[in-house]
């Protein structure tokens, strides 16, 4: 960290000034630490990166969004466990010339949209933009729900359409945002999905994951941590996209969870006043299972190389 | 995240494999978010990143080096609140060709040496190597202690000589490291002070701050927060360092804090088997005094453009 006018410090409180301070008791950005209450249930923790040029696209997209993205990622990730979110810590590697005010723009804006609030962070000049987000959330009121707990015949459920996020960047990058808003603004400002999340537990839900890789690998993942199999029977494709875009697209931040009774599991999100979730299949006995209508459903998406 | 051999799940299994797992009830790496015990207490957040080419030069450290340097940032930050570390996020942006078992090896025995285990995070391609971490921590037994609480005629101490780091730097860059292992090793490994923070919270600590990035710039930080001037009479220089470098090298870890009570500072310290603290000066009633030894303390140290 250091000084000077135009300088780290000089940033640090330009957005310390744009987002809101602490309660009284806590202390959050300024110091060495932030000092925050402690949830009297369950603290989930999550970190992801969002990285220019990998996660996102600079030339088809803002820094603010890219702010609001990395924020909503990490949401998401606790929205997948059936928490909600308590506080970001937000910190930021980048040019010299990145500007900080859009970026920390889309984060006030998300961390308004979750109730998480910024408390602290980091700033470092590098030579690739990195966002890199933690948050804190809690399971006051509820267990969390892994990954690890479908059982065969368990019902499978989405709770939405899928693939807008891909649709809109196809969009974007073809120049023709303007033909469908909605799927760019899918791409632009996904969004977590906490009161879902919430409800799928209400459903009794077993297990649980944010669709942030695309449905066939975020299923992969549940079957293995669960040791099931997966039998789909239809996958809810976002109105303007592709049924590739729905499965492999990822980005969504769709939850998808598995649950032992599908009428619940409907009453439940009708009971909280969310859009219904959509039957997409069932967990199977047969661990190696991976089956899409009657062919092999594929674990493609996004990979990372090392 | 993606799958396939040698990709990113393999990556993430194998870092798992290295990392101890974790107790009854809570969930750590291979889930959407972790699921950790709360403190009964204040609940600690900070989060620090370490960049190749900016905080770390692999040129001339290792990559192990790097992931123990960010872990060691990040727990300072801890015990500069008279804090404990409970648990890390480790996030990791690089090249494909990073040699990631090598660098989780260095965050593993920092984890296993602070006993602030690593209980996720996220890994992802990106053209520059950045480490982000994220620490949770605790004041259970006591408060935070501040940058804030600084009042004037309170005494200023270190927990230690400064300087050794931006020596040891010294060394490493003419390729004579050799000359003072002890000098390059606080360069490489640097040494979060946890137990020094809670015996200076024990001597009354009023203000406390990690020596990140220079004595001067950071009892500058503390000045500010505390609206006291500083007025140094003398500072401990580690053998081999230069006065500049104590001054304004930064990345020592030691902590620097104020307290109304010398005499009970030093005690508190060998009440704890701790290296005493030295005396470096006094906090004064003139908020825009920045003095040593006669004359004016420059805060110079590391700065970052933004």
């Amino acid at each position: 960290m250091g000084i000077g006018p135009g300088g780290e410090r000089a940033a640090i409180e330009r957005i310390r000034s744009r987002l809101p301070g602490p309660p009284a008791g806590e202390t959050w950005i300024g110091d060495d630490a932030a000092v925050v209450a402690s949830p009297s249930e369950g603290l989930l923790l999550a970190a992801d990166l969002v990285v220019a040029g990998v996660h996102v696209d600079l030339d088809l997209v803002g820094v603010d969004d890219m702010g609001w993205k990395a924020m909503s990622a990490n949401v998401s990730d606790l929205a997948a466990m059936a928490g909600r979110p308590l506080q970001a810590l937000v910190s930021v590697a980048g040019p010299a010339s990145t500007d900080l005010d859009a970026l920390f723009g889309g984060v006030a804006e998300a961390a308004e949209h979750y109730r998480c609030p910024v408390v602290g962070g980091d700033l470092s000049n590098a030579g690739t933009l990195v966002v890199a987000v933690a948050v804190t959330g809690t399971t006051e009121g509820g267990r969390a729900v892994l990954r690890s707990g479908a059982r065969p015949g368990d019902s499978l459920f989405v709770t939405g359409p899928l693939g807008a996020s891909a649709a809109g960047l196809d969009l974007l990058r073809s120049g023709r945002a303007g033909d469908a808003p909605p799927l760019a603004a899918a791409h632009r400002r996904p969004e977590a999905r906490v009161a879902e999340g919430q409800a799928a537990r209400a459903a009794g839900a077993t297990a649980m994951i944010d669709l942030s890789d695309g449905l066939a690998i975020d299923l992969d993942r549940v079957a293995v941590a669960s040791g099931v199999g997966v039998a789909l029977t239809a996958v809810p494709v976002a109105e303007g996209a592709t049924a590739e875009q729905a499965l492999g697209g990822g980005e969504d931040y769709e939850l998808a969870f598995s649950a032992p009774d599908p009428d619940a599991a409907v009453a439940a999100f009708k009971a909280a006043g969310l859009r219904l979730p959509v039957r997409v299949g069932s967990c199977t006995g047969d661990r190696e299972e991976r089956r899409l209508d009657g062919g092999r459903l594929e674990a493609t998406g996004w990979e990372h190389d090392w």
